[in-house]
């Protein structure tokens, strides 16, 4: 089953299921009028969704033409986003990046943050920048949306509670970070609205490519139209998506409609940080990463930060090249406030 | 105008006017069915609801009892809870706990952290705790509200669009904080469920306790029926509401519902760290800084973190030594996980 949110009048746009080729919708208001919604009620309402993407496939079911571009993320606005940092190549990169060693505890305690879920950017919305010398970032990650986590839920709880997948562009101020994490109280102002695929989708569309806990395909990162990263998102992850539910639900529960992040899909090489794409290696989903490669090889960093009117696509197809959640395609434009 | 969400079977409970004095309320589904419905279209909602308040008190409108133990906390999940450091004592004893310096750039940058708003507390329910070993703290705050606030928001705008006050238990897991701030990436283990006083209020019912900014009113903070702290919320608050709003949007939109905290009020004492309330002092809205003042005077610190049966009661009267809000009063209880 295939999930999206079009944008309208309401602040929660309307819930569509999707055709697996993504041409096709069906707005089902009759059963929930939003994900939100269908997720609060998932026990009835998921059936029922799954019976309509059924009726789309054999061609039962009425359908209106989908358009990813009328698609807000899946949910518009969250109760919660919380991101892991499950790929520690892009931990050790960015770390390196600010001359900081990677804490061997990293191996065996999840890194997360609690990010902002109550504005989220549309798949295809402009990202709306300040200040070039901010230093905006994409980061090319996964992530599911959960239903309800008991707190102190296990493993296997975790596994069960996964009722979603999609993607994510983490926007990150490369330029607002140093200063915010040595306060000591995590990402605020550096981590404004992210941005999510037009599409989630359930485990089972996902084929053999979903273990339960990681997504084993790779992850398409273009900036400006030329590769950048095509990092496999099943390689590399030391923490699967269990684990970090785990990690996010052991002092309190998690309300359905938690969406928990990866962080930044990143793979090494044979041992190493990782190579370019241009180099033959499997790229990067963030500039930080290539430009701590940059500085390493180089002594500085030589790739920019975005500049406005750079645009960022993220994408992830099956194995007969077919999209499976849409892409995410954003330009970054000069923020001017209204009024 | 006083509002409060009454426990029911949905998710977001139900949105009632409830009287000045706290004992009698009408159901409003007829307006709007939640708060955050309320909120998201304030500028029809706000004035209808404002109607019934007024019918309240002039007894021409209908109301039932109110009970302050059936109320929910005002939003019993949120898009966001951003919780400022505006009082300095604070910032300053609890790293003083932890042999850290507070950084000069504190005084002009507030810090804020990014909490979890999925799964509030109810303002009578228990506090689920794992472990002892955790070291569970209240936090006593003032938070407000806050309707749609663009990114960039001036100090004008960000005091506009103040809609709500109402108080916070902010429960802190000192025992995880080193460690978890160790990482680099804030809290999250270590802040669980926050939970709300019963009612939250328009900025108008404050009088001239309120200046736009702040609330000049003590914080009575009792820990199992004894004076605890009696801090006043208008005193050495370095930030105001509207100056935390505007770092908050920065650089990004907040959405209508976002909740905006204080952080742990506290009250310095003739340019001291204040004193406890059995001393003569305005005493602590939260365990950790009085643990800093017996370290500082005995060695050691001799108060406890919460243990299982202990109850935290949060409350704040205006100068008739009437309740504004209703009380938040809490017992820690072990959790055990159904199933």
């Amino acid at each position: 089953m295939k999930l999206a949110t079009l944008k309208d009048s309401t602040r929660d746009g309307r819930l569509v299921v999707v055709s697996k080729d993504l041409t096709q919708c069906s707005e089902v208001g009759h059963i929930a009028r939003t994900l939100q919604a269908a997720l609060d009620d998932w026990a009835y309402v998921g059936p029922r969704l799954e019976r309509v993407a059924d009726g789309i496939e054999t061609g039962a079911q009425p359908t209106i033409r989908f358009h990813e571009h009328d698609a807000a993320s899946p949910l518009p606005r969250a109760y919660q986003w919380a991101d892991g940092s499950a790929y520690l190549n892009h931990v050790e990169l960015v770390r390196r990046a600010r001359n900081a060693e990677m804490p061997e505890s990293f191996r065996t305690d999840p890194l997360m943050y609690q990010g902002g879920s109550d504005s989220f950017l549309g798949p295809r919305d402009p990202i709306p920048l300040g200040d070039e010398a901010w230093g905006a970032d994409m980061e090319g990650e996964i992530a599911v949306i959960v239903g309800d986590v008991p707190m102190g839920a296990s493993v296997d709880e975790a596994r069960e509670a996964i009722r979603l997948v999609l993607l994510v562009n983490d926007v990150s101020l490369r330029g607002l970070i140093p200063s915010e994490l040595a306060k000591g109280f995590g990402f605020f102002q550096s981590k404004p609205s992210s941005a999510f695929s037009p599409v989630a989708v359930s485990p089972d569309e996902l084929g053999s490519a979903w273990d339960g806990g990681r997504l084993s395909l790779p992850l398409k990162v273009d900036l400006n139209g030329k590769p950048f990263g095509r990092a496999n998102a099943g390689v590399d992850m030391t923490f699967d998506f269990p684990q970090l539910i785990v990690h996010a639900a052991k002092t309190r529960p998690l309300v359905a409609g938690t969406i928990i992040g990866s962080g930044t899909v990143s793979n090494k090489l044979d041992g190493g940080p990782g190579r370019p794409v241009a180099d033959g290696g499997a790229g990067y989903s963030c500039i930080a990463e290539i430009r701590t490669i940059e500085t390493i090889n180089l002594g500085v960093p030589k790739t920019p930060f975005l500049h406005f009117g750079d645009t960022v696509r993220i994408e992830m197809k099956d194995d007969k090249g077919h999209s499976i959640f849409g892409a995410i395609e954003q330009t970054v434009t000069k923020y001017e406030k209204a009024g």
